[in-house]
């Protein structure tokens, strides 16, 4: 990936636990298929085709090859891209086939030079943004219309399985070698980190015992016995390889349902400064403060609506206005925000966000949204890119903190951002001084708050809110499309406090001050339990379990030691374990 | 506590993760109420009260003093103690005030200096056998007609509010002091270890965002606020304090289903020898291998059925025998080896288990009781006591092998221990050079296994098994009541392995061996994993995902480093955070 900016950070590439580390690039995750290095992406008509084929050169960070088609963070931003311009670039594309471009290998996962040599913070963002991108895969074929098919012509090994677990369908070729695997345990003493184990038992229904074999086993599993224990769905000879792969993605994409009308709407470079202190985009700006620990972020609802009078009017102006659109500009711009702090700023523990503009104006934008989205291939998919990038907030280890103020726009869509945040903040009244004529600060709950951005426990971040409490639920519905304003907002339930003019200074700053003093592990950890109450899915399992699992996993020395399997592994020494169970 | 044995193991009780540590005794869990330090227990019809009054000098392990009621593993060994008692002894009880015999303090939770002391191994099974009891205390509540009314008659901070929120009613005293808090991440740097946070959540229901100002807030919540934000059920003048709390107690009594039927059954004291290689009772035994870290673990079924002619005939019968009754000491003997391994024995990673007995006696003892526990106190303690210590198993860290030979008894309640381990094996045939004659190995299915003993997960262990794959689960069910030698039991998917006379030692042998040559912690944690598909509860919330997440936060220097904040507490030196949010 090439770096825009010509500030510098720490390194990820540095053996052992947070020690310190030369000076790399900020990573960006903005990238087109022109400048792809290991992903080649083809159309042909309803069936897309992406394949794998790493540059064993074109690492992220020197000091290791990316061998075997194993991956780094810089092959899977590509991926992230590619999926996301197949849902708005190719609305034409209703199956897309997952395969490799290298001879017998499908994909190795996740480079184990990188992994060994990368610091704990580097390696958990890492699975995370992995993860993320198998979630979209299977939003994609759940939600899009676009069904993955894992067309497996060689091995795939560890998070290389990985990604054929997100997909719909998977195929392996039958040939004698080419295997399924999840050799992390044996071989590197770590867990598969995006998603194995659960997808396995929890959406393909191996049996655990297994299961439990399976993952223990590091040659892997072929041929009929991976079809019987449902490792993969079939396996095909390679003499009938292209003609099965041809009827399989000829069938997914006449199974879709995903709703017809070209053409796409091409995902423009997303434009955006960034300097040590402010990164800003078209809508979405933040304020970097290194010394307090806070980056400042601010939301701007759309500036005029797209139709001449307030709110906009068809489809057909917004696909005109295409990636400028506002609800797609904020998502793309809030994403890649949240991408760049996780990835460039893990020192900035704490996000502030604030809105500003129009509130009805924002509820216009989800209102035209909302009425196309069951027949719109683009509403759909801008609704469910929104709902994305704030699943990708709730499982953002930063304090959330929103501040709602006169002058803000916390309506509809932009209201999840204080519904996501751990703890909000709505000015009573007006500040007295500064802006007496503004209006009292209001949010407005609205059908978009209601069901369509659910969480990864199946939830509105509003029935998790609320969850055990329906009356409390049903209290907030009954006041939708109505402006709330501090005293109703906070005695609702919908915000945490309502200070006023005299306070709010004073309890705002003690709120972000405070955070910064506390652990940031413990915050990570409390924030990932009180932000999904309720009912857990595949999706918050692995966020939840699996994924703390393997952050104690990948820390402690028996994985990431001197002695450690993760640093043995390739240089011909045993790992040297501490054998106590804890 | 004290040690029956002469042996002596590394002690908890030294900083730091894992370094070596002073030699301390054997930690035994059997205790009586005669010598408890920290616990009064007594009983007035139909409430018992249960007071803390924790003995400062009583530690387990040298080197803290338990102020202000705070607790150590001891105190928790007492507590699961008369929880047991209360269940068999009193069958009377159907209602339980937990209350504290301090002045103003009811519980200051777990010993900080205790927990800064300890290493990481400790502190993990410390807080997993906390929760268990924890979990009992809730399983009083909803399935023995027992039950627990926290009444704070002082502040409950930390793991003191932890014990409340096991309750099924909070009073708490409304003094203008006393208050409930978890101050764990304000002042420690981790999470509350025994379920607060997901109790707060997903059994109180109290909002996210309180929850999360609630957390930080280490001078924690009374009076009415600790009411409306649904902290404590109810806050109570010291002037009222009495009559409530008798009303509140014999409200909860009269409301109790529990049968009636007396006499208790006094849980006689647990026969146990015990040295560095055996550990034997009546009807179980392990042998400990340290060499090849593995525990043999052997039950045996019941030697004569309680009625002259082959199987039980009654509850009075039952009665009669007691403690000695078999179903009733298997499970008392299977939960103090689990404890006891789990806690002097952490380099011991595989547990073996094997059966020996007759299957229709097992079988027949399962159906006296199930035939019973509608109706019969005794009859339904002893299925729920089973199912506890099941469940005990399956969040035990260590690899769980059941091997299913000829003579073996693996039926109905035995057969559980099977589908709890992570592989089995049933041998195909028989021994041809040691015991030709025996009967094939065989495996029988019965109603035990269908409902009455399920996981924390909510679901059988048959239904675990086979998630997501109802036919397989009701052609098992159709099999229910026949013995299953090894083809058919492989075939309907029961054991995972079904080698023959020939294969047998080598397979076993290589699956033990193997497992001992793997990273403990990635054991540990793909066990976590595959043990709980399917849905979640909170039972599984608190030990996948904030026992995980917990764990990870303990190892961390944040927490447990020389600067960390468990090991400042209390010396006036601020904590030093590496301030990366990972």
């Amino acid at each position: 990936m090439t770096s825009h900016a010509t500030e510098t950070r720490p390194a990820a590439g540095t053996p052992g636990p947070e020690e310190s580390a030369p000076v790399l690039p900020l990573v960006d995750f903005r990238v087109e298929p022109s400048r792809y290095k290991h992903w080649r992406l083809s159309v042909d008509g309803p069936v897309a085709t992406l394949v794998m084929d790493v540059d064993e050169q074109g690492g992220l960070v020197p000091g290791y090859e990316l061998k075997l088609n194993s991956y780094d963070l810089g092959v899977d931003i590509e991926l992230y891209d590619a999926v996301q311009r197949l849902r708005f670039e190719h609305p034409e594309v209703r199956a897309v086939v997952l395969t490799s471009g290298k001879d017998r290998i499908f994909c190795a996962g996740a480079n184990i030079r990188m992994l060994a040599a990368s610091s704990h913070p580097w390696k958990v963002n890492f699975c995370k943004f992995t993860n993320e991108t198998r979630n979209g895969i299977e939003d994609a074929t759940a939600n899009s219309g676009q069904t993955y098919i894992a067309a497996l012509n060689g091995t795939a090994s560890g998070g290389g399985y990985e990604i054929a677990l997100a997909c719909e369908h998977i195929m392996l070729v039958d040939d004698r070698s080419s295997v399924v695997s999840l050799p992390e345990l044996p071989l590197l003493g770590v867990l598969p980190g995006t998603g194995g184990l659960t997808r396995v038992v929890d959406k393909r229904h191996v049996r655990r015992d297994l299961a439990d074999y399976f993952s223990t086993r590091s040659e892997g599993i072929g041929g009929k016995k991976a079809v019987a224990w449902g490792l993969v769905d079939e396996v095909i000879p390679r003499m009938q390889w292209q003609e099965k792969l041809s009827q399989r993605a000829a069938a997914a994409a006449q199974a879709s349902a995903r709703p017809a009308g070209g053409p796409g709407i091409e995902l423009t470079p997303l434009a955006k400064t960034r300097t040590g202190t402010e990164i800003s985009y078209r809508y979405v700006s933040a304020a970097l403060d290194a010394q307090r620990g806070v980056a400042e972020i601010t939301v701007s609802g759309p500036e005029t609506a797209p139709s001449p009078t307030t709110g906009p009017s068809s489809m057909a102006e917004v696909r005109a206005l295409g990636a400028d659109f506002w609800s797609l500009a904020v998502a793309r711009e809030l994403d890649d925000l949240i991408l760049d702090l996780r990835t460039n700023e893990t020192e900035i523990g704490t996000w502030v966000f604030r809105t500003v503009g129009d509130a009805s104006e924002v509820l216009a934008y989800d209102s035209l949204l909302l009425a196309n989205a069951g027949t719109d291939w683009l509403a759909n998919e801008i609704v469910l890119y929104l709902k994305r990038t704030l699943k990708r907030l709730d499982v953002t280890s930063r304090s959330l903190i929103a501040l709602i103020e006169p002058r803000s726009c916390f309506a509809g869509s932009l209201l999840e951002l204080a519904l996501a945040a751990d703890r909000s903040f709505q000015l009573f009244g007006v500040f007295e001084e500064v802006d007496p004529d503004a209006a009292p600060a209001a949010i407005t709950v609205s059908e978009m708050n209601l069901g369509p951005l659910p969480m990864g426990n199946g939830l509105t971040r509003l029935q998790t809110r609320f969850f055990g409490d329906p009356d409390s639920l049903s209290e907030v519905e009954k006041r939708a499309g109505e402006p709330l304003e501090a005293e109703d907002a906070e005695q609702l339930g919908l915000v945490t406090f309502a200070p006023d003019d005299i306070d709010w200074d004073d309890e705002v700053r003690i709120a972000v001050e405070e955070r910064s003093s506390f652990s940031p592990d413990a915050l990570t950890g409390m924030e990932a339990n009180y932000r999904f109450a309720g009912p857990e899915t595949i999706e918050t399992k692995i966020f939840g379990r699996l994924t703390a699992w393997q952050n104690w996993i990948f820390y402690r020395p028996n994985a990431s030691g001197p002695d450690g399997a993760l640093r043995a592994y390739g240089t011909g020494k045993r790992a040297g374990f501490d054998r106590k169970r804890v």
